[in-house]
């Protein structure tokens, strides 16, 4: 199938390929050239090389199964044609001016997909940045840097490809990496729908995370999501008006908000409505347990920050139970005169019994997720040891918001990321992936 | 007045100092050795020097202005009692186990006020980790690193200290900082109406921000806000039911939400309702100049980013004027075929012509206040020298919403804020802050 040639392209042609920086075909070039396989510049205007490969005049002189095409959209059919006749299996259309832009552009996109429909060419886009899956070397785009994104177990489909670059540009910039990241643009023939279940299938990737303007075929994409055995976190854009908006730039169709929200009413997926949000319920899904419940503990050093996260959760489904008497006489020991042992429970600040309090708490039979609130001092440090023992032995999601000078704890922060305790780093990010946590569990109840 | 005392104190005692590295009375001590004045760590169990300083047995023997209380509760009314008879104006009172604590604390806590009314002492707390001017080096806290805590233009009052830590070493990490930062804890005798008018006046302070569980005295509070020059944003806690915490952790009083919603109502005063909003609300209003009205123009390199910024300010109460014919016809000079001269103006990827873009925008004559967006690319840059113009040519709020490599982008984001063009992160905050812009904005009319 075409869309798995995008995953493990034998032989890739970069259809306008050039020898001037900063043209869409250099940048392109600039970022495949690292890849392990037979990469063809296509151009029948230039001679010699660029980035050690040589120059070809047309597709039909390479064994491409893959095409990058970054000609503009008027030449692109003629561009396919010859993929077509290639034997090109796959191609990614970056230009625009197609079904985003106008009855001339529809008719353009009509023109390619019929095209590709003769030769059965999977295409992404047209109107796309394309894509990257970073643990492969492998970047279909033409984003400067994008070799930067780091690798890393959270899948993206996004609609834009400008939100998917953002986003993995963040999830880089905060330590974090993607398995993959898609950007759809006008979806010609590679849909949500096509996409995902590669994803699923993909052993590296651990949560997906999607980002939806609107397509045609929301039941297909719907499907897909109640298919997947991955998780998936889902952001749909357009609580407001903005429908000429989403038309214009991935040719979005006009819809009511509801159908998605009604079917992202599924287990096993979570909506959100921020980029933000949908990296940190991607990492938070990606990286702990399933919960058994509701049913949130929560241990602050510092209350403000507890009181904070406590108010978000009691706007979900969260639920706090009291703690367990053999809970409260242990804590009472571990810290007698301790500020408040109600749920949350708050030491008032860090000190060395802290991590059994974190223990104590985490063990006890009511609570489902454990979410810990510390700013760092340095003489006492983050419980990594109760944490790395509790991460072995207890089978509970258990998520950690720091707070402090960055540097001094990042190596702490990095010891729980590795126990698979995602951690965060404001009260309301840490509350927010609770969130997710609680959204997953009640939809599946 | 005592609360002017805090700001700049002649002489300092630190009563329980202790050379204990680790306990409340050291940690103290290291953060305030570095401040100009005479700092006397005060123990009749200690002899010798601590941080270079001498100890001394009583208050009375010194002429310290301020009191550091870094004794247990119990402690506290003899405490107070010597610093009143030594002649000290002000006090940071640590220690917990007050009116947050019960009957019996709420007794010790009338105990102490009682004190401090009899001698005239004002008195920061108790209950809490204490207070922070870093442009003057004075810490009178006892959390370690609070020194990392960057000299910056905001200043924060919150009732709780822990959240007030929290967001400044955010500001830091961020690459910015605080004027002041006065965590109130149970507001014994000192409130938000009493520290707001100081900051209203320091010159350093561009922009209150202040985090609020409760307080008796709401009609002190908002007077305060009212009568304040300054910009304040306000995040109320409690949009659940957390009176419970909130009584338990600084003494607030059981109260209504909205009588804090309606007295924010007011010119000049946001509301949000997370701490990173309350951090970029604040940084927007600190450097921004006062939008006209709440016509907002978009311009951005990324439609599906700017999508999700109209879409959320769509819920606010900005506009989006369509630009005028004068505007247009410049930006199809500039970009022939540009994707979208409406409004948000998307240029569909990053171009040379960029800057011109955002210069023409931010010049009609119809927007108010300007968003970018635009992941960065290392041949183009930022367009900084059409920002400079603009920033010294147009008293208009220009707000930058970066995306891409951080290293690579630094250094010009570094020279935006420069300019007085606060930039942001991720599509979400740029677009908050925008809607604290609004919000300050309607209630101007």
């Amino acid at each position: 199938m075409g869309v798995s040639t995008l995953f493990d392209p034998d032989g890739i042609a970069v259809i306008g390929a050039s020898k001037t920086p900063g043209k869409l075909g250099n940048d392109a070039m600039s970022n495949i050239e690292v890849y392990d396989t037979e990469i063809y510049p296509v151009n029948p205007s230039s001679s010699g090389t660029v980035f050690g490969y040589e120059f070809v005049d047309s597709v039909q002189e390479t064994d491409a199964d893959l095409a990058f095409c970054c000609v503009p959209g008027p030449l692109q059919p003629e561009v396919l044609e010859e993929c077509g006749e290639a034997g090109v299996d796959a191609a990614v259309i970056f230009a625009g001016g197609f079904a985003e832009a106008g009855d001339e552009g529809k008719e353009l996109q009509e023109a390619v997909a019929t095209i590709a429909d003769e030769y059965d060419i999977t295409v992404l886009g047209p109107n796309t940045a394309g894509y990257a899956i970073p643990h492969n070397d492998l970047y279909g785009s033409f984003v400067p840097r994008i070799r930067d994104v780091n690798s890393g177990n959270i899948g993206l489909v996004t609609q834009s490809a400008g939100v998917g670059i953002t986003m993995s540009f963040q999830l880089t910039r905060e330590g974090y990496g993607v398995s993959a990241m898609f950007g759809l643009g006008n979806r010609m023939n590679t849909e949500f729908a096509d996409v995902i279940p590669l994803l699923d299938a993909d052993p590296r990737t651990d949560a997906i995370v999607m980002h939806v303007e609107g397509t045609e075929d929301v039941d297909a994409l719907l499907d897909a999501c109640q298919s997947s055995e991955t998780p998936i976190v889902a952001y749909k854009v357009g609580k407001h008006d903005i429908a000429d908006l989403a038309q214009a730039h991935t040719a979005a169709p006009a819809q009511e908000n509801a159908i998605y929200e009604d079917g992202f009413n599924h287990p096993g997926l979570v909506t959100v409505s921020s980029t933000t949000e949908l990296i940190d319920a991607g990492r938070v899904l990606a990286d702990s347990p399933t919960p058994n419940g509701t049913n949130v503990g929560i241990v602050t050093a510092q209350a403000g920050p507890g009181i904070i996260i406590t108010d978000y959760l009691k706007g979900t489904d969260a639920t706090f139970p009291n703690l367990t008497n053999e809970t409260r006489e242990r804590l009472d020991d571990i810290l007698p005169g301790i500020t408040y042992t109600e749920n949350p429970v708050d030491t008032g600040r860090p000190m060395p019994e802290f991590g059994e309090v974190v223990d104590t708490v985490t063990r006890d039979d009511r609570i489902d997720i454990v979410l810990v609130y510390e700013i760092y001092e340095d003489s006492l440090g983050y419980p990594v040891d109760e944490l790395s023992k509790l991460s072995t032995e207890v089978d509970k999601p258990i998520l950690f918001t720091v707070a402090g000078p960055d540097h001094a704890l990042e190596d702490e922060r990095r010891e729980m990321e590795n126990l698979g305790i995602p951690t965060f780093n404001t009260p309301e990010r840490g509350a927010q992936a609770v969130g997710a946590l609680i959204d997953s569990t009640t939809k599946s109840d």
